[in-house]
């Protein structure tokens, strides 16, 4: 007979929580926590099995602890002139964020965003024992440099998190938003680029602005772009000062030999993994165009998703998408639901579901 | 040009540390971090990667965040009527022992054990804000449960750590020094059998503690008896109501679908793995043996090393070994170094290394 969690000396703080988590239920059409649902080409999963095949060799043995030819396929993938030492990873891009959080953040310290974002950050934060500090932005979800940068003067936080294109709202973020927070945070400013792959090729990433700011951290996940969810693998560009700082928080081979080898295997593959990239793109602005034509609103989204407004009750909403199938996100925001772009057969299933609940059909 | 970590805004508590991890060298005989040296049989390597590329087919989505074949794979491994629901597992042990610390230590908590033990623990509790109080052993490595409770009745911790059997010193505890440390301990007591499997079959292991005591944890790990250090897996059984408390804190999807396939994989296959542990237990007990014969004193040992005594200068020791091509570790207790058992081939080169160094030869 178990006892309850109440009778244990769990931390005060962490009384009356829940577990963060997307409800989950095995629908035909998951559209919901923004993965790619392309699965992986054969001939990328093959290559990527015969890398695993030789890990396994040595898989007694602990796991290389710098993960350097991980850290160099980073570095050639993303360009830019960036190097090596100037990268790190960890499972998932959550716990990329989680290391600079320990290394820069703590307790004592704070960190921001500005919300809608990811919500993650204040979690993570929670959990890196770290004040929060949530900004705001316009009501259409964008954010000037002039309202970024003031709010960052005023609240001082160590650790700035810009979510660039923004999750769950999809809103680009221009570079001189990062400029201005940058030449006001007295701390670290992280920009993640989770989505970076599905903005307009011409775009520049933040990247570009890491030379001589040795502040600013560029984060990435190949959740995304990658289709490797499953394998949870996040990196960050930066400063090399900056990975040298992560080296202090992180715990001993953090990355297993196995995400070592698929990671570094899928990178090979890049060009062929961004195809799949425009793919996703061309069906992320059917959605646009679709829900637009339906009378909702759909945001700007350089994501891999839409969040569309004018639902006149969510819950309903996404409960009749459910019923046919269809699994999408309620992200809090009143009047909002967000969908992730998939194939087009999943795509047209649920503009098919959307249009029969709207005509009430 | 980069900056120094001194010129970024890193939290004070790590300004001057330099990250944690053994000297690595790519020696012929590498028997320095408690690895098992036999790889993984061919045909158990086969059915794991036939797993692994299951699990790549939906790569692209999200892991099982609750693990849950894994977790009834481990309950099913460990026996003693455990269920699922009392299994938690992580990417290595370390981030399995981080987790208790987050839910159930942190700031203005505090964590214990008896040096010398795993230097992990208080670089664990420092991460996690957590005051660290160092216990004492006898000075033959053993520990009482009177001396254990009555350190442990004054020191009254959050959570203290009983590593069974000892790094780096291999030494047996008896399950009343577990009883007794239970009894007087306010709060959660970690049982760290991560070399359990290497223990007399005929021992009991904490696990046959844990009915009624719902403070108890036994965490162990797949990096030594499994020969997976490069999978990076640790698992601890524990109250269904402490895996509850784990998920508050644990990232979403911390253990990837290919760590997931691996691991369960691994499983199905412990009798075999078992079988390399006899024989790495009989390499253990010849090493014994043998630095006796050779004058110097080896600890009592119930894992896969021998920490031995009687070296008179132990880097100069330690240097001729190097320089004899076989790595071992200088754990910094004063006239001891620690060998890891190896293969027969392995055992033999770091014997014959040792008696020609004693030798002078």
């Amino acid at each position: 007979m178990s006892v309850r969690l109440e009778d244990l000396p769990l931390r005060d703080d962490l009384r009356g929580m829940t577990p963060y988590g997307a409800p989950q239920a095995p629908l035909p059409v998951a559209l919901n926590v923004n993965e790619n649902t392309h699965p992986v080409p054969a001939d990328v999963a093959d290559d990527i099995l015969d890398s695993i095949a030789l890990a396994l060799r040595d898989i007694n043995r602990y796991p290389d602890r710098e993960f350097t030819a991980l850290r160099e396929g980073f570095a050639e993938y993303l360009g830019h002139g960036l190097t090596a030492d100037q990268i790190w990873a960890a499972n998932g891009s959550n716990e990329v964020l989680q290391h600079v959080l320990q290394a820069f953040a703590g307790p004592g310290r704070s960190a921001m965003s500005f919300a809608p974002t990811y919500s993650m950050y204040p979690l993570l934060a929670r959990a890196s024992g770290t004040a929060w500090v949530a900004g705001q932005r316009d009501s259409d979800f964008s954010l000037t440099a002039h309202s970024a940068a003031s709010q960052v003067r005023e609240a001082a936080p160590d650790v700035v998190f810009l979510c660039s294109p923004n999750n769950p709202t999809g809103t680009p973020m221009p570079l001189d938003v990062i400029e201005a927070v940058y030449e006001v945070a007295p701390g670290i400013v992280v920009v993640d680029e989770a989505y970076q792959e599905f903005a307009p090729r011409e775009e520049r990433s933040a990247l570009t602005l890491l030379p001589g700011r040795e502040r600013l951290i560029v984060s990435r996940t190949m959740s995304k772009a990658f289709a490797f969810a499953g394998a949870r693998v996040g990196y960050l560009a930066a400063d090399p000062a900056v990975t040298d700082a992560l080296r202090l928080v992180r715990l001993p081979y953090h990355l297993s030999s196995l995400t070592q080898a698929a990671a570094t295997a899928a990178l090979r593959h890049a060009p062929v993994m961004l195809q799949m990239v425009d793919e996703i793109v061309s069906q992320r602005d059917r959605i646009s165009a679709t829900v637009e034509a339906l009378g909702y609103e759909a945001h700007a989204s350089w994501t891999n998703f839409v969040l569309f407004g004018g639902v006149e009750d969510t819950s309903v909403t996404w409960q009749a998408l459910y019923d046919r199938g269809v699994l999408i996100r309620d992200v809090g925001i009143p009047g909002h639901l967000r969908v992730s772009a998939g194939t087009d057969e999943e795509t047209t299933a649920f503009l098919d579901a959307l249009a029969s609940v709207h005509s009430g059909s």
